[in-house]
């Protein structure tokens, strides 16, 4: 943590949609480079394009290797030679080759320590296809590329809600079968440990809901309620499963450090419902900082400089933000003290967040999110 | 439709929850006796008891049968005689026979046509039980009770929005076997009949929203999109399956008159997320006009003076409307004309709600909703 400047790497995402747009207008306010200094993973020549069709100024450095990227500019860092023609509004073969061309390229400098943190671009398609292999989405990229064996979990964020999932884009009907005591834990165990270190919340209260529409399924009684008693047990401040609807409905979420969700439309429809203008996408749990804006390549008005580069200026906020506080946690719990005391907790906020199983569910009332900065390792 | 005020039937719901509150907030305003002559299906002690544990001002007039009703009161219909103890914040059998027995007697009350349209208070379990026969939920209570062999769908309004499911709330596990081309057609032809003859749009733009997080799974294939297709050659406008994060992230729904989620968490989750300040819960396809406040008895807040009458209030003015338009279609359709030319439909609206399904999913744009007043009927 000396006085350099964050680099934050930038991939330009799908290249026939709105990435460069967003790159141009994020960097056309100059206080962007008094916070870090970013390394756009992607091609001259198209941004140049971009640059022309956008009818936009917008001035960047070209650089060939990492290492040469200078604080105070936008350094665009030529990840490939090939041409690539530029079709906007419609992906093709070659922009989702591009937009993964920039990815490998930012994962080998990764590994170099070239950078801090990265903030991917906006790509269109749900999977990602690299030579013969083909990821489901860039989360398990990330996991197979440098992920050491450790698995992620996609938080979703806006100035209201952190929203996770138990499972991923699965089908509906192979959902039920996937949530499972174990894949509920394994998720929430990601998620209280990256609100700890990732966001500086001592002891973070997260919610559980539930899969069923009725909250009272077999899975709930089966997988997730014995979960949720087991976290508890385990010192977790973990509630629920609530009824999904009652918990949007009542914006329960404002009294919650996190939610979990059982699927992915479970979190990312109320996500997408309560606001796109600032949402991001995290992949909590890997030794990279990845963020993203929470919303693909936006083909229908790439090209028309009509995209809001807040959901970009908001990923690179965050992935900044993650990398200090994983910084600050890390020095802090280096060299513990022992304990002096045995923990004692306090068991009313059990009570309070509580769900009545043998009443009709009476749902918390809305408290204020504590967002305690000390730390729990210092105790 | 002669100068008689529309007679609105209001039933008491859960009697430990906010029913009541609800209903002398609403009625504190004198217009809403200009506008219509509410029967209060309830219980004159337990109102005088909600009265005063609320400390409010609240004139209600007795009757004992729904014909003394008289206009510019609030006509409180005593429908039990059996002392109910009232016990605010938690449901019991007692208050759940309450709500029930005065659903009974409304019944009695409409097959003798003496109200027009019913709104029904908010209850708290999703069940209602009569006798030793349980209801899943008050539709399927009006279907058995007045239904004539008719099948409602439930349909959630708000300022934004009208969205409907094609299945009910059924757990996760017998989703994908229940989302069939059958049952999806059933559903839709009744949303679209209801916009006709309840809503007056003569040809109602409707949406169709995929099951799966990818929208392309086997059941978009098999089923959505063969029951999307035969309804277009039916020359409905019915467009989709949209993959509902993208639908509800980019407010397609703005250019529909009506959606058709796959499930109802799907439909209930983005309804609630967006507001529950007026939402409304209209059945759709009865013979009886039915809407209640899209929430439950609200137990957490009963008795504290907190509850909010708008979704209460809405739901008396949507039901007097839709009471209205359907007098209107009724009386505009009942002697058509032969009709003088062949109808010949624009296909420029269907290459603009089209989803392309070999390309990564193109949104339309957001259009402006056309409400037009013309009945079909009448050409």
């Amino acid at each position: 943590m000396d006085n350099r400047k964050i680099r934050v790497a930038i991939t330009h995402g799908d290249t026939n949609g709105v990435g460069y747009e967003l790159i141009f207008k994020t960097f056309a306010d100059p206080e962007m480079l008094e916070l870090c200094t970013p390394i756009i993973y992607g091609s001259p020549k198209i941004a140049a394009y971009h640059r022309k069709a956008l009818e936009m100024q917008a001035n960047f450095s070209i650089i060939n290797k990492a290492e040469d990227a200078c604080d105070g500019r936008v350094n665009m860092l030529a990840c490939f030679d090939a041409e690539t023609k530029v079709e906007l509004g419609t992906p093709t073969k070659e922009s989702e080759q591009a937009a993964l061309k920039a990815l490998d390229c930012a994962m080998t400098d990764f590994r170099a320590e070239k950078f801090d943190v990265l903030v991917a671009g906006p790509t269109g398609a749900e999977n990602i296809v690299e030579g013969q292999v083909s990821f489901p989405n860039l989360k398990q990229y990330l996991e197979t590329s440098i992920g050491d064996g450790k698995h992620g979990v996609y938080m979703l964020l806006n100035e209201w809600i952190r929203i996770s999932s138990a499972t991923d884009g699965l089908d509906i009907k192979d959902l039920a079968g996937a949530v499972t005591k174990a894949s509920v834990m394994e998720k929430m165990h990601c998620v209280v440990e990256s609100m700890k270190r990732d966001f500086r919340i001592s002891n973070p209260r997260v919610a559980v809901l539930a899969l069923n529409h009725s909250a009272d399924g077999a899975e709930e009684k089966e997988q997730i309620i014995p979960a949720v008693n087991e976290m508890s047990e385990q010192s977790m401040t973990v509630f629920g499963p609530y009824q999904a609807k009652a918990f949007f409905g009542s914006r329960h979420y404002d009294a919650f450090d996190g939610v979990l969700a059982m699927y992915a439309d479970q979190a990312v429809i109320p996500f997408n419902t309560l606001s796109n203008e600032c949402g991001v996408s995290y992949i909590a749990g890997l030794p990279l900082v990845c963020c993203s804006p929470a919303h693909d390549a936006l083909f229908g008005i790439a090209g028309k400089g009509e995209a809001d580069e807040q959901p970009l200026r908001h990923a690179i906020f965050t992935a900044i933000d993650i990398f200090r506080n994983r910084a600050q946690y890390d020095e802090m719990s280096a060299n513990p003290l022992p304990k002096l005391y045995h923990e004692k907790r306090d068991d009313s906020e059990k009570v309070r967040f509580a769900v009545q199983r043998d009443k009709t569910d009476l749902p918390p009332k809305g408290g204020n999110r504590k967002h305690e900065t000390e730390s729990k390792a210092q105790n």
